[in-house]
């Protein structure tokens, strides 16, 4: 009866998270502008898709496909490479879908490509980039119980599923007031992976990871250093600069 | 006229708390996403049962049995062995419950389960996991008004029950702003047990426990560090890494 | 023109209340959850109770009567021995009254119970437990009006009262943000004790108790550290450990 | 064309204060719950009419005359000495005027009965305690514009007022947080005086005192100790315990 | 095409500020009460003044024009010496002209008294004493858009005005939490000086200046101490005392 | 498919970046009062323009083109050599086309005012100065809705734009408190260059630069001194002083 587990191909996360994600997993990717949340999101499904053949769908919801693709080829990602297993939906494909249809909600669009999509090509993975755009788009009357509801969806469609937000679960943790709005993702979600910005002198910044979360895993708990070169991120224990 | 206590069968736990709970009481498990509260409370019911065959209800609010008993099993626990005397009311099952009968309110439905639960099998243990996805699904008018009524039927069912909550007590005793709203559960509990991740270092992070309130027992006040092996807690004095 | 002192039979506290608490004076005794101000009020009523014959009513609306004549038996108080003098009103008993005349307010009715209680056997001393159950129960439209009435209705009855509360007034003193509403029992009181839990290390935590305002008394300033073996409270120096 | 200088009695004080405080000043004496503001203002009072006969008025909004005059004799005040020169106007005595007179708003009753007070006896010094209490009191609609027009009028009665408020003005200063209202009376009064109680250790805690702000004096900026025996306030430099 | 400087007269200010304050500027002064901002302001348009007859109008909102000028005269300026060019209009001059005219708007009065007396007389330099003072009186609805369009018509009345507030702009600097509406004066403003007490141990406290914005000026951005005597300020290097 | 850098001719800033500004961009530029960053800005247009003709428009919602002008003047660039190629579009020219128009909404307006500008002239760089007075001056009636879509907007338009902004992006990196829609504009920008005061003493301060976020560019993430002389910008590394 033991979950499987999807392997991010991140030198040193898999360890960290315990043996890779659980499958079905409903995850959230959580850090400030800059911590390069959906270039490391974006490689979980590139590598997967190239080594694997998983069937991948990028939701993004802040910038068009064009821009994502030609910010992924810059940061050494080759975007043809997965072409036939990663799929990039953007807002707006979405919008221009929805234009014809304008009594659909968002949500309920939202969840019928996906619907869609799993049918026709499968879905092994979802990243949605982020759930701060998917408000914005939403309009959530209750944040809490769509939230909720949209997360259990996930569930049921049996991917794995990435979710990308500013809220730092770090926050109550160091002393940070954050409405308590914020922090519902941290419990609706099964597993949060946090990627932070760690000032180690008044001018030096390092990005750092650590699994705060993840059910049904015996994951580490600690802070890593998350280092990017050449379209490949490594994770290793922090040594001091 | 002394209380019975009910045992936890943690390791350095029931010392702590000055003998274990004591019996009929509601008791808080608080703790931020991550901290293994899940996993702690079914291990005490999971134990109870076992050990001296104690009736269990773990009523899941945030994901299925089946995803649960999965993580558990993960964990190290043998869902089966145990199956007899620990069941779980999860979500699905209380939805499709509801589906039948509309009219009927969430709270009122709820109530209406761990009785007839008792009436049949009897509950000596009962785990809410937890208060924030009971909020959700319950939709509180009056918070503060309605959780002081539950708990006064918890504790008039008979039971000793462990309610989870992301609320930390902690955080007014650390400066943390908290909304007065959140702090309403710490009052209304004839116990607190918070479980937190104590940052030993700026890249280590440790569980640690503390009974922070445990209404007629004689109770420690200090922190101890939780550790965790294949499905045993152990709650041990801290010692610097 | 001097006012009387009623002694608290704790050792060290009566010194640091330069004497006592002034009869008639409506004292806030503030302290989290797991801070034992329920314990230390109903020791004041108790040895008041046990030496002198004075009169007490513990009006307790968070637990029944019966489950906190079990707590205080736990904690070495023997309830027997104090049962003509030291009356416990809880809320079970007060809903019940209600229940027969649904139309009165809840604080009139208080009120008029407390009345009742000092025509028959006379009161020289109220515990509230506490000021925070009274709000969910009394359901105050506006809360700094109602209180200030409140008190002022105490001081006419001519008990010396004790009222729990969680709301610290450290708080502002330490800089933690707080709700103005919080402060107000603050002024609106004549005496504030404050029993706090201080981390003297990341892992241990020690009781203090303060005397934070006493009107009419030139009290001492400073935190001691209060301790609780068998059935007895003591203040004492701090030593560090 | 300078302004004269009311003194305050309490040594040390006028000196921080540049000579006293320019009389027909509106000065806010704030501190939290125990800095004795009460006493030190009915000092200040209490003295001018013993010295020199000048005419005080205290207005009690927090407790009855009986009980302030009980307090300020334990404190070692001798209340008969000066109730030729020193009146207590309190909340008792306002309501029962104002029951007669139901129609007619608290604040303009307050204002006609200082102004009956200055007409028949004179006033030199008023001390007002406190501004919380009067805002439960009269029930201000709009705060800021009410005190704006009240610290008017106390300037237009010629008197030299103490106004009292636990409304801190380090706050700002120290960082705390503090909703803007609650700094409207820093800047309506012509002068500041705070009180704070001062933790130099985990254990100890002084009383000290500082002029934050004095319109037309060339005050001190520093904060000293303040002392207090046997009904004479000190005012001293800090010296390390 | 570069813009004329006007001298502060201030020994060491100008120096700090690149020169003066660049003509036609709208320039906050902040600063916490205490802090002499209004001193400070006054001898700006007192030394413009009595050096080369600058016109100068010192808007009293928080004052009499007497008790203001009482104030000035305790500190050391000889009100009299100026009194041709130094005019102060006061709250009580405006509330009286707008008694004869209820339905003008207080804001449109206020524009009309500058325009008048800039039509007679000339206006070189404007203090408003103090933003906060007009929002009570003037009780704008919007605040943001009532501000943006003064502090524009400031400018176009070519004056250069000094705006006295108690809205730190170093609290979002110094980690203050701080509304936002509060900092609008900061953007809207073409300058800012700040003016704050610094304590350097805890009972010893300096006033310190710092140009911490000023449009087309290549200013200092450090602070300095302030220094009062006998109606002279100077501002100074820091020297530890 | 990579993107096309734009330089900004600031020494040390486009190797800061990883090569410049992705072209098409929209870019916060965050930085309290004071930070320079408007003339951070215009530098970037100017140099644009002076060294490769590039069309640049600068919207000037803070002050006329005028007073620009005068100020960047005054700061050592020269207006006049650059005339032909950098437009500034201000306020008042705003607001007096809008008096004509008076049924057209402000957004819309100013979306028309670029297009038009950019089918005459072209358009490569934008500087929008500020966020904070666009706000005041369109009324936006859902602020992350209306700025999702202007943002894609500006994406559309082709040019690569610096919006500049208060809200510091370093707050919640800090540990301040800032309501949840200040940080809105953070994920819906592309990129994120903050300018910060750096107190490295208590007197001293120095002007600090770092990229927070850039999308599609493997930036430097630390921070860097901004250093400023004669209408020159240079970043450096940091040396202690």
């Amino acid at each position: 009866m033991e979950t499987k587990k999807i392997p991010t191909y991140v030198d040193g996360l898999d360890e960290a998270l315990g043996g890779g994600i659980p499958e079905g997993h409903v995850v959230l990717v959580s850090g400030l502008p800059g911590t390069m949340k959906s270039s490391l999101s974006y490689a979980v499904l590139y590598e997967n898709a190239k080594d694997r053949g998983a069937k991948g769908l990028y939701v993004s919801l802040e910038q068009t496909r064009r821009s994502l693709e030609s910010q992924m080829e810059t940061m050494g990602f080759h975007v043809d490479a997965v072409r036939g297993n990663l799929h990039i939906l953007d807002v707006g494909t979405i919008q221009k879908e929805l234009g014809k249809s304008a009594t659909k909600p968002w949500m309920e669009f939202l969840r019928r490509s996906l619907q869609t999509k799993k049918e026709i090509d499968g879905i092994d993975l979802v990243a949605l980039d982020s759930l701060e755009a998917l408000e914005v788009l939403a309009k959530f009357q209750d944040r809490r119980t769509e939230l909720f509801q949209f997360f259990e969806w996930l569930r049921d469609l049996g991917a794995t599923s990435l979710v990308l937000t500013e809220a730092s679960p770090e926050a109550p943790f160091l002393g940070l007031d954050q409405s308590q709005a914020r922090k519902d993702e941290g419990f609706l979600a099964d597993g949060i992976i946090e990627v932070k910005m760690h000032p180690f002198s008044d001018v030096d910044v390092q990005r750092r990871i650590r699994v705060v979360k993840m059910r049904g895993s015996n994951h580490k708990t600690g802070f890593y250093a998350l280092l990017f070169e050449d379209g490949r991120f490594q994770v290793t224990r922090v040594i001091s600069p």
